[in-house]
């Protein structure tokens, strides 16, 4: 085992370093958002930071980065109030993580990577037909994070779409058997296996 | 494909609806954050929510939930300003469950479910000595969710522990040979294995 230092790392040339620290935060999810603008024009982009916040009321958090570096789903929710979150699966990986890449604003994704835009009347944000578990929401808040001029932006499912028979006696969803992937770093893609399921944790009674 | 509305997820039974929520954002980092309190008392609690927030500065966040719930850590990191965040692997995953229990907060979580404190001068934050991967940090800001009152605690990584022979060649680290766990759900823990590696996504020059 090695003990590095911030100090070492911050000597580190950039994209090294930027390699090493996205995966210490572990495993992440791997979901695309969709979203239009006001004159409905459609954006699809890549995010590994989709996080729960909550059941009840059902939030769910992601990050975005900073505006300079990607403007069009932040402007895009603001906007309209209204996106979707798209498990990626095996059959897609590859145009989800091209979805990555920089375009245009006047670009929508979903044709430049050869990806289907299914729309779900009433809700005005696009889904992605390929992915086998998806929910829409509805903007809560968008939280500056002034220390990296992030944004953690904060929204409320409104719908949810997802294979019944992949749903449990209990709720658990066998998002496994959905072929949900989980990323790690910039550019890595996992199937994942599950290894143990436990219930919940009591402590021991003291007598 | 089945579509749920909001209003028919909520008429459910709340553990049934906390499941099926708490599945939604996919596969989730496992990780143990240790913390001290000021008299230097250990504790040690299981969370799903660590997310990368930035590489520079090297930034963390994780969701605590609301103080009724969970008052220990977030109470450690406030009077401390240090923590360490463990990746858990399937050689103790069991005991990481545990310690999802509601202990009393003079309960030692590390000697309850029967895992080693490791102390790396000067961090005055216990690191888990089983643990393959696991880094400190120093708190930078606690932002409060007013919405279902959590709160996003970010910090920034002042050290890491991380087997030398992991780190390839432009700085990604091979958590999955390190054995780190994700999770999903409540109580589920999975191993995750490599599908594909993409590198950086370009857009198509225009001609």
């Amino acid at each position: 085992m090695e003990h590095l230092s911030i100090d070492t790392i911050k000597t580190w040339e950039r994209f090294y370093r930027a390699n090493f620290i996205n995966c210490l935060s572990g495993f992440k999810s791997a979901n695309l958002i969709g979203t239009v603008n006001k004159e409905g024009q459609p954006n699809l982009a890549i995010f590994s930071s989709v996080v729960h916040l909550g059941a009840d009321p059902a939030l769910i958090g992601f990050i975005n980065r900073p505006l300079a570096a990607a403007p069009h789903t932040i402007n895009n929710i603001e906007a309209t109030g209204v996106y979707t979150i798209n498990h990626i699966n095996p059959s897609f990986v590859a145009k989800a993580h091209q979805t990555s890449a920089k375009y245009s604003v006047e670009i929508n994704e979903f044709e430049a990577v050869g990806l289907t835009e299914q729309f779900i009347h009433p809700i005005i944000a696009p889904f992605v037909a390929e992915s086998n578990l998806k929910f829409a929401l509805k903007l809560v808040e968008i939280v500056p994070i002034k220390h990296n001029n992030t944004f953690f932006v904060i929204g409320e499912i409104s719908d949810v779409i997802v294979p019944k028979e992949l749903v449990t006696a209990d709720g658990f969803i066998n998002i496994d058997e959905a072929e949900s992937m989980a990323c790690l770093g910039l550019d890595s893609y996992y199937t994942a296996t599950r290894m143990n399921r436990f219930g919940y944790a009591k402590a021991p009674k003291l007598i």
